[in-house]
């Protein structure tokens, strides 16, 4: 039985005073006394909220989303049930808590915090050039002849005549049951001429909306990635391919654990437990695709089909399938491939009789995601050896050309999304995403993302960190503190950690730190990654170094510095050129499957031709890992990079 | 615009003093006096209602459903809503009724009255000799190899191999979303042994159940005929092809109109009459289905797929489809073929993950009724000139051969099924069916169903009477009384009526008797009928005599004296031998289209090659309805028995 990673901080190894409260969706975490109320303690963390009254509880403004855990309010009034709402500004956490802040309740700019920033590969993805535009979708306008004595064909005849010589398709046509009864009144309302929209599922072409006349309203697809830790939506324009939105915020199922194991633990409790979880993620679709309706300014009935990508018990959770013997050995899936379903059944907010097709799952743990980055980073089209690694709370990773592709995935944890690490958050404005040190540990220069004043660390700022921290002498191959950095070594509550910045210097309540227990979990995350990305080399039996491309996938964004990657022993060490940052490249590979059919069936033939190979039971691959638990690593001969260092430091 | 037939009895010319109840399912009416209780009412009329406290009001056995109407009870309280239930002991009429004696409430073996009697036409029907058992539904037992770690695929794909060799069936599987939640838990429940549950749609195979183990619950299809007066359902075992059950009752939207244009009317009011019309229907089909699963010992999850026939208004209401422009020039329905919808969106009572399939409509008055008719009278399958002919509300009309089908239907209203008519009832026990008279019309000879005591006259039995009321010279070619027919000739307020059986004899409460008004409700309905059988011959130019066979469908049962019906001039004179009497073909057809996929596709064919002729707009259609408005005809030279007897008479 696999088990997962902690979900509370101080499960997680935190050792801090009092209580602490976690602030979505950037994911800081801030500790507070008893008098401090929420939005007090949000001002502290850098995340500053609304306020018409100053704090006097009337105006609203402050409103924040308690998820877990209980509060006490001004008049004393104590809420219990997680996910309800409270007023920051008279609000005190009674023990740890988890608040979202609103966009609503933010200052400024706020939207920024939740749109999707997409890392651009250039020519290096595959696009739409390559995939032509026939998407899934169609909206299609027609003008009908109106019926008269001597042609009384009925009303659908008519229509589906008509769409099929507008679409050059001579197949049969479907119409949802809600359409068709509708359609006479439709069709006259619009003095015979009307816009249908259309959805193509196999080998027919289903009517699911109608409406009179013939404008021009835009036909939307959606693209949604399912992350463990993220969920991202696409709005995407059909006709031109254009992407209107894109926004992420986290998984609301976090609550239910940070990976997909405690997940699964959740959901197998009960028929109702897995429901609850289902409904988790579902809520956070649905928020999204509201916000980016509302930014776009459309219904969610222009919705017509939808393409979600997740990691196989993302898919599952999101379906309601019982995922629970994915964490069971021998770890079979209900389900690798999923039938079109309709949007009512699944629960997604668009037009209940649009689509949602699902990508498929070749493994257990080797989902749609896996998939869509797999044809994101053109891996299997070719003779080239190339691999695609997918870091998340699960990394993933996919090797081989158009002769052999295999696939694993091992446990990471959270740590480089930002969870877990007592300085860690998402990449966000904010974050510190780039770290380095000098002067013998003393001297740190950062960057933050939209160069806001720090708040927290995002993943690809960790790997920085743990790089320079390791230059720098501050630790060692182990990972742990030398005592070098002077007065940025501190202890606190018995852990040992490096300040990057201290609270006096930024009016937060703490210092900026990473702390021992982080490394280790830093280090846990990455050996994992490392050891994967090796185990799969000798098990196809090649060397490294035959790779001619490395995709990088997942959680870090266009800010990763490969170099740092590599000198922590995450990526092997094969020369920065090799490798190609993706980005999200799940939301990618859906947004090119509901633009264009042949992506799509260029996704079900690569997850029918993938070989998954499961890790956890390979000796070889726990060998792999305790190797990898330094930085970069026990054998240096892997890392000729840091050898030759080593080699001119001792000289 | 098209108008409907008068619904209620005074509107149908009805001149009886005091209130009337009219009881259902039998459709009995009978007048009541302010004191009589509805159980006392019911019988007078020859209806017993159980009773086992005499009539206190206390054991509740006497209860029934008044369906329209106002009521008092006892306790003196007035309940106005329609559709609710009374203690027929303790409950008058406060205004005209119709009231429905549950079979609950019955005295005796009552399940007969719901009984559905079939016509066996032998080897002059389709069966499934010429179309083979190939059920659109199958139920498949499968045992799985158990999950190893060398042999991890996915659930889904284990269980749809499995069924795939066994079906013998290469192509892709779906799989319900419902059913796919619960899969894994199923497949360990059943240690690795189950039954699936298909539905063959389009090019698929959908699993829309799924239990553990490999019992042998029968697979049930369901056939249901959609009649403007009744509903019928058969209950089908689709791996023996044997028929379980056959139901059959009045439909609950009489409420609405007694025609398919009242109907219509009722549910053009607004989105929730269309709603209350369709909700009318699937309670009557429900409430049948729940009656036929009772008595055959089945739940209704047993049951994966339904076909449907009806006409096509009865098509589009059963659906919630708008059928208004289908009495609007230029008559265009919403639709005339249905894909398959999904159980749950149609509302029937059986697996909602199953589907109901909808036998195509060719013209906005010739609905999958007929096309069902067509393909069990065959016609249409070889080079013979044949015809059918369904008579009920609308009387509709077949004609052709292999090379050409042409239909057209003719407004009858429902007298030959029992409605409209005085005396009326439905071919159920108690119903008089064949009827002689003798000696200057004093005697009269009756035969009832069941051979109980006689409380009406159904459609055969009408047919009968009328003839012999012309043979006995009891009324002219005209349809009017002579004065023939001593004392049994009446006056009952004003109309006058001749008596088959005294009040005085039977113990009910008024003469069994057939009034002047009767008679022009019969005469027009015959004439209706006829004029559609000449219309139709004159438009593929060819004379009625060169009809090799004449099916008749509908309304009457086995029961029917075709030499009497030819005798009133409904069918014309081509001699009798040519004449096959189906019954109800409509639900024959439905149950071919679910043990036979080859008839169902028969029936799309047969469909799509109708020629539909509209009569309403034909002047011609006018004038020999005209012509036919006498017994049998104005034109003597069209009905030659009949002119030979008159010449007979003469001489």
């Amino acid at each position: 039985m696999k088990t997962g990673s902690p979900a509370s901080p101080k499960e997680a190894g935190f050792h801090l005073p009092g209580h602490r409260i976690r602030f979505l969706p950037e994911g800081v975490w801030v500790e507070v006394g008893p008098e401090e109320t929420i939005r007090d303690a949000a001002l502290r963390a850098g995340i500053e909220i609304a306020s018409a009254c100053g704090g006097e509880g009337t105006c609203g403004k402050c409103r924040v989303r308690v998820l877990s855990g209980r509060v006490t309010t001004d008049l004393g009034a104590e809420v219990c049930e997680d996910d309800r709402e409270a007023l920051s500004c008279r609000t005190r956490a009674k023990e740890d808590l988890t608040v979202e802040i609103p966009l609503e309740s933010r200052l400024g700019d706020s939207r920024a915090t939740i749109l999707h920033s997409e890392v651009d590969a250039g020519r290096q993805e595959a696009g739409l050039d390559e995939y032509s535009l026939n998407p899934v979708v169609r909206e299609v306008s027609v003008s009908l002849n109106e019926p008269a004595l001597g042609d009384t064909v009925s009303d659908w005849q008519r229509l589906s005549r008509a769409l099929g010589s507008s679409l050059s398709w001579q197949g049969p046509f479907d119409i949802s049951i809600s359409v068709l009864r509708n359609l006479p009144s439709i069709l006259r309302k619009g003095d015979w001429k009307v816009t249908a929209g259309l959805v193509k599922t196999g080998e027919r072409w289903e009517v699911v909306s109608l409406r009179p006349g013939g404008d021009d309203e835009p036909c939307i697809g959606l693209a949604v990635d399912i992350g463990t830790t993220t969920v991202a939506v696409y709005l995407v324009d059909t006709s031109s391919g254009r992407t209107l939105q894109r926004l992420v915020t986290y998984n609301g199922q976090f609550v239910y654990g940070e990976d997909v194991i405690t997940r699964v633990v959740a959901a197998s409790r009960s028929q109702e437990a897995l429901e609850e979880v289902r409904q988790a993620v579902l809520e956070t679709t649905n928020r999204l695709i509201g916000s980016a309706l509302e930014a776009a300014g459309l219904d969610e009935g222009t919705i017509h089909c939808a393409v979600v990508s997740g990691n196989t018990v993302m898919a599952h959770l999101f379906l309601g399938v019982d995922p629970r013997n994915i964490r069971l050995e021998p770890y079979v899936s209900a389900t690798a491939g999923f039938p079109p379903f309709k949007a009512e059944d699944v629960g997604i907010r668009m037009n209940p009789d649009g689509y949602v097709l699902v990508l498929p799952c070749p493994g257990s743990y080797v989902g749609g995601d896996v998939v869509a980055g797999t044809l994101v980073s053109r891996i299997g089209d070719g003779n080239r050896k190339e691999m695609l690694v997918d870091v998340g709370t699960n990394g993933e990773v996919v090797l081989g050309n158009d002769d052999l592709l295999v696939a694993a995935a091992c446990s990471m944890g959270p740590a480089f999304e930002g969870s877990g690490i007592s300085c860690g958050m998402r990449s966000v404005p904010g974050a510190v995403h780039r770290v380095s040190i000098e002067e013998g540990g003393e001297v740190v220069h950062m960057e933050t993302i939209g160069g806001e004043r720090p708040i927290g660390i995002c993943g690809s700022g960790l790997v920085e960190l743990l790089a320079a921290m390791l230059d720098a002498g501050v630790v060692d191959m182990s990972g742990t503190f030398t005592g070098v950095g002077g007065r940025r070594i501190r202890k606190n509550a018995g852990d040992p950690c490096y300040v990057l910045l201290f609270a006096e210097e930024t009016g937060l309540s703490r210092d900026l730190a990473i702390y021992q227990s982080d490394i280790k979990n830093l280090i846990r995350a990455k050996a994992a990654m490392y050891a994967g990305i090796r185990y799969l080399a000798e098990f196809v039996g090649m060397d490294l170094d035959e790779l001619e491309h490395i995709y990088v996938a997942g959680a870090f964004g266009s800010h990763l510095d490969v170099e740092a990657a590599v000198k922590i022993g995450m990526f092997p060490d094969i020369g920065v050129q090799k490798f190609v940052v993706l980005g999200n490249s799940s939301v990618k590979g859906s947004r090119l499957a509901i633009l264009s059919r042949k992506a799509f069936h260029r996704m079900e033939e690569l997850a029918g031709n993938m070989t998954y190979v499961e890790l956890s039971t390979e000796p070889a691959y726990m060998d792999h890992f305790v190797s990898a638990s330094f930085l970069p690593h026990t054998d240096l001969s892997l890392f000729p990079t840091a050898r030759m260092r080593a080699d001119l430091d001792d000289s």
